[in-house]
């Protein structure tokens, strides 16, 4: 596993988060979708944790450099599928997804990122 | 890591294989996905194996079989994002396939979805 895939859904760019994420794969995912952004055009990005039982501080950070730099390509970030326990952990660890939007599925992320437009 | 994540997109369903599989995680995947199939009326399953640098008879067979599953449950089945080498491997494996239709990538594969119905 040396690569997160990263698939496009008209403009959009879909990531599922699966496995644990370390410092190399968190920097290929960051250069991966950004290249993928400008290549692709797309207008925005949902990043899927459904699979994720714990968020720890790096993947906190991870996600939100990663819409940082979206958002300064003009992509929009949407964090869908966050089990309960995670967002419980997040406000107990003070970490505050800053800049990135959550929606509860991939459907509704998706209309969040049309309304957005 | 012990189940892979199913999401939701209109009446699809989409699965990306990112680790490799083994028997618990492919019966797990394939209970999870017949009762996703069910509960979400879904009219078709896009398994997106991008990630996968190598596909041997147990996930050819494991793809063959949910496909199977699917179809009895009256959900088609894409497989998207192959990639050259896999291609190149299930050939010289013998591997068919059989009832598995194949898109380039999940846009692809919708617009297959989307006709065949």
């Amino acid at each position: 596993m040396d690569r997160i895939p990263i698939l496009k859904m008209g403009d959009l760019l879909l990531v599922t988060i699966q496995v644990d994420m370390h410092d190399r794969l968190a920097m290929t995912l960051q250069d991966d979708l950004t290249a993928r952004i400008v290549k692709d055009r797309a207008t925005g990005v949902l990043i899927d944790i459904s699979a994720l039982d714990i968020v720890d501080s790096f993947i906190g950070r991870m996600i939100s450099n990663t819409a940082a730099m979206a958002r300064v390509l003009d992509a929009k970030t949407v964090v869908v599928g966050m089990q309960p326990a995670v967002a419980i952990t997040l406000v107990e660890l003070g970490l505050k997804l800053e800049g990135v939007r959550t929606a509860l599925n991939v459907e509704r992320g998706v209309q969040l990122l049309r309304q957005a437009e």
